[in-house]
């Protein structure tokens, strides 16, 4: 069974929380980036290190025991700060900032640089996985409850350019606790790479017991 | 076309690098982890984010003007450093170190904390599909030419808990310029994702014209 965790906030608290957590999530994107990149010397290097440092145990001071989890708060809104690919306090995530259309079509535009490649100058292959798992999940989730990925194919027509890149996926159907999804991720020059997935509602979030 | 660059070192140089930027990297790693996990007052994380932007500049006062990409030793060996997956330079790697038994199966130990986190305490389904394309992808290579994933498909058997994990894969055949690998993922309590794949042998890397 999963926690996610009830918070006790007003829109106004989660506003002020985000004014002083996403500048800091930027700014080690930025350090991530510069760390892959960097030619200086070694020195240079070391006077580096040890700010890092002194920062990390500033913020180590006090901190949860275990991850951020997901929190909800008292809107129904769902916190998820610390995920890998959508976390506004996750230095790793692009982040992803996950659109809905009318039409039931979710999409995101981002920008992917040195931190993510694989094949030189690309992206690469599993973290085009890592974001049209995530992509697809959210088409599929109802915005109440998640559904987590049973299967997914990936299928690859071409090498992904690091830079401004484009995701979105639909569901096609749903049956029983099962959703299908599909969906794709493109470049300036089109779609790269090809997703469908199958996604199962969590049997702790079915309200009666289902056909399985 | 990708861009794989020779580069004239040394094995000693390239310990000599080694010792300098795997602590630097080790250093962000826990910098990310901590962004995700503290609770420090407001004006601490202020003080936090001076240093790390004041880090950033030193690093980025000469830097690459794109990506770290793959270079090429004189020994053969691949410098796959800034790697999202096994990137020594890269803070968002694990990293996986991959290692290669007598069968032919290629697998890694490592550990996945916060920064990787889905679910609440949970694997982020994408995660596992980095990982298991990045690992399958090893086992499809042959230690001199990459191969790139062609088709992947993931099958998840249950929620993976955060922690210490292992993947491996093997390949079951190779077709011309296709290879076949399987692997999963697993946490202490067994599998918990399965995959299966074909890997193409990338046509500028083809000796010969290919049946494709």
């Amino acid at each position: 069974m999963l926690e996610f965790t009830p918070e006790n906030l007003s829109a106004a608290d989660v506003e002020r929380l985000r004014a002083v957590y996403e500048p800091l999530t930027r700014s080690v994107r930025a350090l991530i980036d510069a760390t892959i990149r960097t030619q200086v010397d070694f020195d240079v290097v070391a006077a580096a290190k040890a700010e890092i440092d002194s920062a990390t145990a500033r913020l180590q001071s006090k901190q949860l025991d275990g991850t951020f989890g997901i929190r909800y708060l008292s809107t129904g809104e769902r916190m998820a700060w610390g995920n890998v690919a959508i976390g506004i306090r996750n230095p790793i995530a692009p982040p992803l900032e996950v659109h809905h259309d009318a039409s039931g079509t979710v999409w995101c535009d981002f920008h992917l640089g040195a931190a993510y490649e694989g094949p030189p100058g690309h992206v690469h292959g599993g973290v085009a996985a890592l974001i049209l798992d995530h992509i697809l999940g959210e088409a599929a989730s109802d915005g109440v409850n998640p559904r987590f990925t049973g299967t997914i194919s990936l299928r690859y027509v071409r090498a992904t350019r690091l830079g401004h890149l484009h995701a979105e996926a639909t569901t096609t159907r749903t049956d029983g606790v099962k959703t299908f999804a599909v969906g794709h991720l493109a470049d300036d020059d089109g779609v790269t790479v090809q997703a469908e997935g199958v996604f199962i509602l969590p049997r702790w979030a079915r309200g009666q017991p289902g056909p399985e």
